[in-house]
């Protein structure tokens, strides 16, 4: 198989491959990518055994060992990802071995995490199966947990040997799962490419459909934009913190709803329009952009949230690693296609973004 | 204060500081090093509080925080480490924010590994209060704890922004820490420094009795030894695994005897015992160089081993991460100051340099 296009992160290097039917093609690219001598381990959660861990297992010859891990946000702790240590240990795995990690967001971040603390970081290729995963958390290295002070708060940068998306594997994605990668690939549309927002304004339809040319062309402008960031900058300089456009109020919305009731998406689509307002007052966005990005975002009809309480967002922000060294950092867009970091956001205008998303 | 040198990494150069009384340049250095802006925030354990981590706090202005994780080998654990990340957390740590580590080995690594996933890894200091973590563990960027299944299982390559070694702190010291580390000094003159073997063999007396030019020059020569290697191979190739000299079978005996009755740095100075007897037998040490190293190890007293299992030392090396890929890799001299790896030792030598150890 073809890569679709190599990311070159500061650290490393790595393919991505975009396909249909990219699974059965994982043994072959990860006996390239990472070294036909290395032994691989299939990490998946046991409702995704069926239907991708045994089939990327069976790509191996020999079958690839598979362990199992917990599966679900609230299991995205420390203590899944230390389960996911022992079980590598016990199924034999050592410095040479190489984690397949086989799932969406939440398992991609976990046993990544394992992964880069297993016997000091042992070779990882992601196989996201979301369209979360394949458009936005399994490209750039970016591994970590929650804790109970907030989300990815334990985490390292770990860059994958190798990204393998199978857009087939989108067909059965329960719809609000799907609509959770939606809201990443708009925003990756509005920090760097308009053709992509526009896909998912006019394809709106036909990617709700999951056509899969449709899909295949929203993974991959998603991951040109990402690609080129990290590129540019691997941590966390000004560049990659454009990744974190509708992040800011999106994971306090998250945190003060105890991340329940939406996806991650959601939460971002509903942040995104927090700082669409925030960018209108300060007059950095034409309020007639904020009201199209806006109702791109409606049209797909993200969950609502319960009666945000205003107090409770900005506290559970105040513990945002963006937040950094007190000063107040966002990202606001001045154009589809064009975002910038702003760092002396006022506690007036972030209330007045919440109150953005609760008039909606 | 002026650094005794710097250690240039592939992934970060630092300086080390040696020098009598460094502790109260703590504040200072770090400021150089990692930055006027970024808030310190100093580890240790209750044990180290009034000795060593107050001093360093005050050492600040204004004085740093200090946040307390539990000691001893058996906390070296992500439990552990876990508590302290919530730690850091409650005291108001942030990304820009710097870990100054004060301790021995076990604080040096857990905290250490608990700074490098903290949001994805924050700054790194380490004072290093013993004589082992001054010569061996505060260099390098080598950072973890330990699994049920095995030493230092789970963990990360985080390179400190400064290293800051007081001769001082090792006046107070027990005897047998002191002694832990004199055997991996001892062990750093075999594999590179015949100067430092010698003066562990000369100046024993000098040593034991911690005259501080005498553990200066050691403790110098010492991290010599192993920054010129750890710059030529930062992770774990053939150079940088010549540091485990001693360790392999050393690390067998300590898991056998579940790293109860002897420290880290006798159970190296018995598995040196043991690498020097299979080199020997290899023809690739002359007899009489192996008495002169083993004689050496033996006039320091390591606490001798209670009535080894040999079959219990085999099982536990089983799980080393030096036996990759089924390899079985040990580190023999050749002479002293010269030492080679060798990837076939076969069951029956490890079971004849165990028994040499039984036997002495």
């Amino acid at each position: 198989m073809t890569p679709y296009r190599t990311i070159a992160q500061q650290s490393a290097s790595y393919p991505v491959f975009i396909a249909r039917g990219a699974i059965d093609g994982v043994g072959g690219i990860v006996s390239s990518a990472a070294g036909a001598r290395k032994r691989p381990f299939v990490i998946t959660s046991a409702n995704l055994l069926e239907p991708f861990g045994r089939p990327v297992a069976a790509s191996f010859d020999p079958p690839a060992r598979i362990v199992l891990i917990e599966e679900g946000e609230r299991r995205k702790t420390l203590e899944t990802a230390a389960a996911a240590v022992t079980a590598l240990l016990e199924a034999g795995a050592q410095r040479d071995s190489v984690a397949v990690v086989v799932g969406g967001g939440m398992i991609g971040d976990t046993a990544g995490f394992a992964a880069s603390i297993f016997l000091r970081g042992i070779d990882l290729v992601h196989v996201p199966t979301t369209l979360l995963a394949q458009v936005d958390s399994s490209i750039g290295g970016k591994v970590a947990v929650n804790h109970p002070a907030g989300k990815n708060l334990v985490g390292s940068f770990h860059a994958p040997r190798a990204v393998v998306a199978d857009i087939d594997a989108l067909a059965t994605l329960p719809e609000r799962e799907l609509l959770s990668g939606v809201f990443e690939a708009l925003k990756s549309g509005i920090i760097g490419d308009p053709a992509l927002f526009e896909l998912t304004e006019q394809r709106r339809a036909a990617i709700l459909e999951r056509l899969p040319e449709v899909l295949e062309e929203v993974v991959r402008r998603s991951v040109d934009v990402k690609g080129e960031i990290v590129s540019a900058d691997e941590r966390e300089g000004d560049v990659r913190r454009l990744l974190n456009y509708g992040h800011t109020i999106g994971h306090g919305i998250e945190a003060a709803t105890h991340y329940e009731g939406m996806t991650h998406g959601e939460a971002v689509g509903w942040g995104m329009i927090a700082a669409n307002a925030i960018a209108v007052r300060r007059g950095m966005l034409p309020g007639h952009v904020a009201r199209r990005i806006d109702d791109s975002i409606a049209a797909f009809r993200p969950t609502p949230p319960p009666s945000l309480d205003r107090e409770a967002v900005l506290r559970a922000m105040a513990h945002d690693k963006k937040f950094s060294g007190g000063r107040r950092v966002m990202i606001l867009p001045r154009a589809i296609g064009l975002c910038e970091v702003v760092d002396d956001i006022e506690s007036a205008e972030l209330e007045y973004g919440i109150d953005a998303v609760t008039a909606r």
